[in-house]
């Protein structure tokens, strides 16, 4: 099977997968059903199956998962024993908090620069990190080579930039800037962050609750 | 049709479909077919139709949409145009930058009081708030009312304080604790948010892309 023909949807779960497993192994749980742990995920085991069987399938029938090689699996496929470099540009209250908040090593990530182009924040530090001047990106990138960029800018800023980050060596983009950035560029990868349409979510769910 | 029988994953892509609608207006956009809403959104034609479909149609055969009337009856599904009260139980970096990032008051809430149980933090303004002792949430919350609580807190503060506030009045919980806090009351609305898991998403997309 191709890599890629496994859908976004399924990768979109797999990070939920490797929660609840490390949450068992810190339990002691060696084996664990698809039924047990489609309780606990609230999924459907036949969900479950369908899903690791993208991957090859890890479960043994009258068995179940063996949940050490399982989170192994999921780590290997999650790529979280990678180090990739990273940048964050914007270090407002969102970005500093996104950069001392995150544990991005474990999530196969080393934060390497933050960059900000208000003069009140530059030199401040975050973290073990100085905030540097915005119009350091591009020495800045040339030196290291980082291949993420955070994007915890305005939406006008974030669209101006992504090119330029492009061709900087940037090929994903973790954005957080309240606009999905959609980029038509082959080999690059997006992910929109957009906290207000989860709130919005909340709000909607309880209003329907309520007039039910 | 029952309101509760359309999907969590139609009711979660109404907040998209609001903010792009949002985008149109403001060009001075008046109406538009499925298709090129579709290819403005990444989605299908037939997806959107099916969407909107579930809450009655809003679409005309030959003309497409009403930017602005679907506009505003999205607004109104989503219950944006109420002001829910919330509370916010976390005031570290995450909390202050939720509290002073987020727009509350377009999403249907007004944010009304900041706890926390650290000292150092207590009578620290936060916006236009003052940060609470903990202590005082009880209080806080019989004089005020609030239905929602936004959770910054660690994962096992969470599991200790949500039954408290569900006691207390409180319906709705926007998590960050890093936890799925899965809640097995009657008429309780839980929106995880799990920032880990959309960057273990970024990263594992980017190696399949590699690998490929």
């Amino acid at each position: 099977m191709a890599k890629n023909s496994v859908s976004l949807s399924v990768i979109r779960r797999l990070p939920r997968y490797h929660r609840f497993l490390k949450e068992l192994l810190a339990t002691g749980t060696v084996r664990i059903s698809s039924k047990d742990l489609a309780r606990k995920m609230r999924l459907s085991a036949s969900q479950i199956r369908q899903d690791l069987n993208c991957f090859g399938g890890f479960g043994q029938q009258g068995y179940g998962y063996n949940v050490e090689a399982l989170y192994q699996e999921i780590s290997h496929i999650l790529g979280l024993d990678q180090q990739r470099t990273a940048i964050l540009l914007g270090a407002g209250n969102l970005g500093k908090a996104i950069s001392q908040h995150m544990d991005f090593s474990s999530r196969g990530f080393t934060l390497v620069g933050v960059f900000d182009n208000n003069p009140a924040l530059i030199g401040q530090q975050v973290g073990e990190l100085t905030i540097l001047d915005s119009k350091e990106i591009d020495v800045f990138c040339k030196a290291h080579g980082p291949s993420v960029a955070i994007l915890c800018i305005p939406k006008d800023a974030a669209i101006e930039v992504a090119d330029k980050l492009i061709g900087l060596g940037i090929r994903g983009f973790w954005n957080f800037s309240h606009y999905d950035l959609l980029l038509d560029h082959q080999g690059i990868v997006v992910e929109n962050v957009h906290l207000g349409d989860s709130l919005s979510t909340l709000c909607c769910r309880l209003n329907r609750l309520e007039e039910d």
